[in-house]
């Protein structure tokens, strides 16, 4: 398995929790049809995805729940830790340093920095909030989190390239320049916000339109 | 302007935060090739979702970067106050309810509810944590922001559903499913982690091959 689209990872990504929470109910064998089912895709989708890291897969009996978790965590690279820190100690930085989503996966936010003279000092979680300018190259940071104000943001994302980290995973809203040998990936609350904010807008607008023409699709 | 498709919303979505920060840099006009540059996207790109609502552009002149970004900010439903509630009052609960960029595009947490009693009148941002068997049609919540454990969204989004919320932010992992007339929006940060995390993995084990050729493209 050479490479693996962007779209077949995140539906790994999915498989994979499904996975998770069917093993903790005790289930051992899971058919293509009820991963489908939970991801809102088709059977077939299902089984091109998983068939292209091997046959795990059993005509009239499904897949082996653990060994499929296994292996899709080996696949996903969360059956190892990452070393990490985080830039940006306001609310949703501090909230990250305690989400205990990220350590479950691997994710270890060893050091919190900021900018802010008057945060730098504070204890979040365990961690002394250092000043962003003692951001260097010897503490091994394999991951970057950006939790910046958005101006803040690329220069940031500057000093972790700088600082050696391979991933970037940025909070913020903005498209951020990184070289290529470097990953980023961007949770952009703002953007969910405003197609939400977007669509019940136009929801709104077309409510009397809908009631004469029921077949349509969405707005 | 009666339907634009998801992607298209979130390129406006872009342009809008770089219309804002080139509005506070105090530039009267912005070219097309300036918008595309910022998102690393084609000008004509722009040019064609821009002329979709209205001919702003002048030929040699650019966009007005206030006239533009006021008319992209009430299509987005952006220039009305949304009244939400959050169900969930753990860490990234916590964070959303203090977090600034909510308010700031018109999203007011005025309730905030768990199913934990441990967490149950203690006072957030001057909210006090309200029982989500409390949650009601009453309130009138137009937005229902999600930020539970993965075992409970769904059900919470039911309850959510019940009370005549039109819209959901869900923060948690998990694929929810809505009736057709509300509308959903997912912020899936574990999933951006595992890309980010899978990117990284196979980055490593493919860098010695990666020498040998040179040309193509991401891992």
């Amino acid at each position: 398995m050479s490479h693996i689209s962007e779209p077949t990872v995140r539906r790994l990504s999915n498989y994979y929790r499904v996975l998770e929470e069917v093993a903790a109910e005790g289930k051992r064998m899971i058919s293509s049809h009820l991963l489908a089912e939970r991801e809102g895709i088709t059977s077939a989708q299902v089984r091109k995805d998983l068939s292209s890291f091997g046959s795990f897969g059993r005509r009239g009996l499904g897949y082996h729940v653990e060994h499929l978790r296994d292996e899709i965590r080996a696949l996903l690279g969360l059956d190892r830790r990452w070393k990490a820190c985080l830039v940006g100690a306001g609310h949703i930085g501090s909230a990250l340093v305690g989400y205990r989503g990220f350590s479950e996966q691997g994710f270890d936010i060893t050091a919190v920095f900021d900018a802010d003279a008057s945060r730098v000092g504070r204890t979040l979680e365990g961690l002394v909030v250092r000043h962003v300018s003692q951001l260097s190259a010897k503490d091994g940071f394999e991951i970057g989190v950006i939790a910046t104000p958005v101006r803040a943001a690329q220069e940031v994302a500057d000093l972790l390239v700088t600082a050696g980290v391979q991933g970037i995973l940025n909070f913020a809203p903005r498209k951020l320049r990184v070289p290529a040998h470097v990953t980023l990936r961007t949770v952009d609350m703002t953007m969910e916000f405003e197609s939400l904010s977007y669509a019940l807008t136009h929801a709104k607008a077309a409510a009397p339109r809908r009631k004469r023409t029921p077949a349509r699709g969405r707005e």
